[in-house]
């Protein structure tokens, strides 16, 4: 198994245990979590593989990413309630997540040797698109978009972080590792220290 | 005309019917009418295509389906002030549109010879799909995910029903409309005599 | 650069400058901005893109098209505050990009050999989905689906008009820009003097 697959795998897993966490939030049954977490779990990873017209998918290729996912969210859904609380487990697993997926994305394209652009644009997709998914179609606020938060740009400094090691020659080992530690740092300070960029504010307010 | 595309015209029109009577509870026009019935008609579909890498889409192929989703929103426009509740007929229409959807995924997913996790998740895509992306473009709570019913489970079961027949060597002609009737039986008894699932409950309530 | 790189240029300007407009009034940050923005500018034309199999998408064959969203993100992240009303300024930013979009979106298509069912669908998918996308991402009734406005009636009248042109030999020179211009003038007639086709109403009002 490979450092991709293994980047993959942990992203699906991760991920799912977050979209499983979300649908017992909804107090949903058993195939609402496998499903949610399958959603949040594959969806990045999905529209990257259409998007880079990759055929089969991933997940068609190889099912086992599905069954890690049905897999989380049938332990969620026996353990969540041994959790203290749901939503702070449910963002700091979601940080592990992007974290991870970001570098799978980015590696993914890195290896059908895409330009810098494509490859920061990769990962900030993978990353990014299955937790929107998730909480668009719970109808949450998405936690891609809360403000005042570093979460697509963390993913951006990521991504990045791998493109640029990539063109001064480091190798995939230490490249994809390295973006997923920025990432997982940033949106962790984030989390934890109210990291954040200056955020849009007009003043007055306006309509 | 064989089986498939039968079901495929049946579960489009279905689609259809309810994504119109969504729009007329959103008071939209006539073409507003059309492009919600389009979408929930051909949505499932179309991503079941897109993963699959099936090219051209079915409905870019076919342009006929398109003609029956547009003249079911017409017939929608002109009669829906006819039912006494829309939100019941709605439910039902759905529930039927469900049941042919998931067999036609399933069978598209046989005839290309997938192995029986791809069947099931494309029978299961299929049918929640197109109601999903309705449900969610009106910004209502998605039938699919809603507390306490059987919706994704019954998609589940009719399509593993599919998998399960085709294995033993069933015929699709016995294997698909099988599928349809299980997943609607499935779901009916849900609306009609509150069929669950367990779902998740957290004791005590936690955030 | 031919007329249809010009017009997806323009589509993806405009629309960029309402997903950053979008952005300003959920307070996001920089990097939040360019996410919104890109995915309204690139949105529909990359689901057109997918739905006739254009491989590589549009925006991967030339990332120029995400340097201009990004870039118009940027200017409206330090401009916004200057607009008397950002909500006025979006809709009618929002119908020029419209109308850009749809004749993109049917020029594309025509350029395929498309019939002409699909050229018209391609038109409206593109113009409609970005702006669909964006308005769900973040949470807001979707602009498509307000209730008495033309917005995908224009879209449709647009790019039948297209559709119609191509069929009696007139050139995309011609043709593209008279979709552009329909598009428009149904749209801003809507927003101007409240042109609208008449909406569903159930008499009594029902459940």
């Amino acid at each position: 198994m490979n450092l991709l697959a293994v980047l993959d795998y942990g992203s699906v897993l991760v991920f799912a245990i977050t979209g499983a966490l979300v649908a017992s939030r909804a107090q949903l049954d058993l195939v609402g979590f496998a499903f949610i977490a399958s959603l949040t779990a594959l969806g990045g990873g999905t529209i990257r593989d259409l998007l880079l017209d990759r055929d089969p998918i991933f997940w068609i290729a190889d099912p086992t990413y599905l069954a890690v996912a049905v897999a989380a969210a049938l332990a969620v859904f026996f353990t969540a309630h041994l959790l203290e609380s749901r939503r702070r487990a449910l963002l700091w697993l979601d940080s592990l997540a992007l974290s991870i997926a970001v570098a799978a994305g980015a590696g993914v394209a890195m290896a059908l040797d895409q330009t810098a652009v494509i490859v920061v644009l990769m990962g900030m997709i993978t990353g990014c698109m299955g937790g929107l998914m998730r909480d668009v179609v719970v109808g949450d606020v998405p936690v891609v978009l809360k403000q005042g938060e570093l979460y697509v740009t963390a993913a951006f400094a990521g991504s990045a972080t791998a493109a640029l090691a990539r063109h001064y020659g480091f190798d995939p080992l230490v490249t994809l590792p390295g973006c997923a530690v920025v990432t997982w740092i940033l949106r962790a300070g984030s989390l934890g220290f109210g990291w954040h960029l200056p955020v849009y504010k007009s003043t007055p307010p306006k309509s």
